[in-house]
């Protein structure tokens, strides 16, 4: 499917507009690729995550949450890869001391030249990065005569590994503190802490252990809104399991993952699986699932398996065992014994969730009738997952209707979050809701003084119907179940 | 009250035992004041935010939240007075680069004092401190004759200030490159957004903005378990008010506040307000809420009247107007017109909070009858916060019981989150399900099959009694209500 830049700039318009993304720190002129969410984007954010925490834990009777810190014993880095694979490969050019991204230097180049030359240096630049040849990569730039765009001179030096990893220095005292990394997956924080769960939880596999939190990237190349930020926040599940099943628990997840994809209401035409032809150095299988954004199809979760890769090597690092002695038996009728658990992985973006969900939500509706033009923007978002749940609106600010509204008000706000206003036009403040993605409005009128029916409006479709004032909170409550 | 530091050890211990809280990156030896909670304590400290959250927000009609980034501008802290402000003096002893805090320096050395003396020592300091009289301190130190630990001298450097931010370098290209901060508080991501929040949620003073994060602080001397962490969470509450009105709103947010931490369960006498004296530099008010901990009376929430001293400086350091325009009428009728708005702030540590409510809830009991010596640890968490609500035991594995037991599993799981356990003897999982808190246990047995009742087992009374399977659920859902 083509992208759609007009409205991907329209649902970043709206997500300002609106309070449900900002750009960071906007008034010192922002902190690039990094964004904060307001009013009504936290509680969607909140809401997409505790949906997702409860499909994992408390839906799954095998899998436990935990939450790790952010900051870890730098030799968890060490373990993991990071420390030595967890980088791109750089170029400065000695001139103008500008540093660019090898890939992104060349691929410049490239879009400067006919179709089948560009596509020859593409080709051959990926097989210098496949074999890590730098000095081979340093070649082709200079052959290429690539120039910097600063200094306009091809004097370069040579490629250098840059690690996309934060550090910062913890301790106080000079000669104790010690270079830490902001972590740049959760994932870690439940390896490590893998044995404490399983025997205090007693725990028996296949068991899975979850995690929410932030991760820090310092990417290169940032962009996208919050597609590709600095700062991010992962939702992901490690599930442990014996060694040599991982195939069927692959599948399994893969395909539990994506009927919750399709839970949120998302037809399944706009997800495909995109399957790794290149695994990373951890994984024996990988696939990502990938949503039809405006900009294209893109990543929002991973589905990993990772084998022992991440147990094994933080065995060898800490010198603890890793291993979990399973008694049920074999075709032989020997219990399995102790073994390091292989491990399948699902890793889904929480802020790129926000954004698919923004996307598949966001619709402008022409509703112009003969001779009136008339529009409206409306975020169809689930009503499980909208911030607000149902606005409560007197239709006028006098003859005791705000009264009533207030008592509906008082019911309703323990259960859901509900949204009170009294002034404007009620057709101006159905299309405020409706801009928030608010599933129900209520009006309050003055036939509710005589009948005590109220007026319900339904998002979507518009329909506006009366119903008993006392029917309304059970019929919220069912909807966002 | 005295402190118990035999009783702070017993949860200390009870917390890593029962998967609470795990020291971070055990298994290379920890990292200094960092924790990790696990599978029973994330659930308690998410069900501690969330009840904060809601309490906050979705009862709280005039107030909203947001989540901002950690990573900000770094003009923010300059603005905010953190560059300049937020550091302890320091010294260092030239033969043995050892480096100290300057109070901790003294009185380690006043420990060794004559109590007399000891005082008029830390009297002095005390107002040295106070006037920031770095050359008078580094003078008591040295008159004192106080020696380094390591090298035995008293060789010191002069003493100077260490910020206690974190920092880290965004961006990949050097020249770009910029030094930022992991933001110490939480409170300066809803400043900086104020505008933006006020302006899309049309939100009319007086208004709150509540938000829940991470922050960082690189602590000294960081200690008492979760107490004082390097890396913690905060809730905190910015509520906009006309100028002048500050007495009123701050009477009322820390009456406010103590009812939130009454409805806990906790009982008043186990809390205390503590006013300061010495103001903070942005205050002209501020107490602490303070609980009665095993380790004596510490803050466990702050409640500040900020004054305009945030968006005032914002204001003068990003050159954008932090006003609002204020169109209720004074007495001689006028709009109150343009005004920065005044602050009160609510602010609580969630950490705190959580060790807190572990504190409040941990017993040991002495079960013994004569001649049979018995006891048990239980945590009388309030159901709501409880980690698990239920568990489902099926008496036996056989006859039909774990499925009777399965169905009421998925009756109630999709409600609260349930725990199932069919091995052991059932006072022995009764236990267990005490250690962690968990309100009501459900056993089924072969009565269940003929009468459709079950045993339900309450926590903290340690009675039985038999009702309708069918009612369990209702029974559990008011009770968490």
């Amino acid at each position: 499917m083509a992208t759609d830049s007009n409205k991907f700039q329209a649902i970043i318009s709206h997500c300002k507009e609106y309070g449900f993304i900002f750009q960071s720190s906007e008034i010192y002129d922002g902190l690039s690729a990094v964004y904060d969410y307001g009013q009504n984007g936290s509680e969607l954010k909140k809401n997409i995550r505790d949906y997702w925490w409860k499909s994992m834990t408390q839906m799954h009777e095998n899998i436990v949450g935990i939450d790790a810190a952010i900051f870890m014993h730098p030799t968890t880095w060490k373990a993991s890869g990071h420390v030595d694979n967890f980088s791109d490969p750089m170029i400065d050019n000695k001139d103008s001391q500008k540093r660019y991204r090898v890939d992104h230097l060349i691929e410049a180049h490239v879009e400067t030249l006919p179709k089948e030359e560009g596509d020859k240096l593409l080709a051959k630049m990926d097989q210098l990065l496949a074999k890590e040849d730098f000095g081979g990569l340093k070649q082709l730039i200079e052959d290429s005569k690539i120039k910097c765009t600063v200094s306009g001179t091809s004097n370069w030096t040579d490629v250098r590994q840059f690690n996309l990893m934060f550090s910062t220095q913890l301790g106080s005292v000079s000669e104790e503190a010690s270079e830490i990394y902001l972590r740049p997956e959760t994932a870690q924080g439940i390896f490590v802490n893998f044995l404490n769960v399983q025997k205090t939880g007693r725990l028996r596999i296949p068991f899975g252990i979850a995690q929410v939190g932030k991760a820090f990237r310092n990417e290169i190349v940032a962009r996208q809104f919050i597609f590709r930020m600095r700062e991010f926040e992962q939702m992901e599940m490690q599930f442990f399991i014996r060694p040599g099943t991982q195939k069927e628990w692959y599948e399994y997840w893969k395909a539990e993952r994506m009927k919750w994809h399709l839970s949120l209401g998302i037809p399944a035409e706009r997800y495909r699986f995109h399957d790794h032809v290149k695994l990373a150095h951890y994984a024996d299988a990988a696939c990502d699932i990938e949503y039809d954004f405006p900009i294209g199809f893109k990543e929002v979760e991973g589905i990993h398996s990772r084998t022992d890769f991440d147990l094994r090597n933080h065995q060898e690092y800490s010198k603890k065992k890793m291993q979990y002695f399973d008694n049920d038996l074999d075709e032989s009728g020997k219990p399995y014994g102790n073994y390091i658990p292989y491990v399948i992985e699902t890793s889904i973006g929480l802020d790129r969730t926000v954004m698919m969900v923004l996307s598949q939500a966001f619709e402008e509706e022409d509703l112009s009738t003969e001779g009136k033009p008339d529009s409206r923007v409306i975020l169809k978002f689930p009503p499980r997952i909208a911030p607000v749940k149902l606005a409560i609106l007197p239709l006028v600010k006098k003859d005791g209707l705000p009264e009533i509204a207030r008592e509906l008000m008082n019911e309703c706000k323990t259960a859901f979050r509900c949204f009170y206003e009294e002034k404007d036009a009620i057709g101006k403040r159905y299309r405020r809701q409706d801009a928030i993605g608010t599933p129900f409005c209520v009006t309050i009128d003055h036939q509710t003084k005589e009948d005590g029916t109220v007026t319900i409006r339904y998002r979507d479709s518009m329909k506006q119907e009366r119903i008993s004032l006392k029917a309304v909170k059970e019929l919220v409550d069912k909807a966002i179940l």
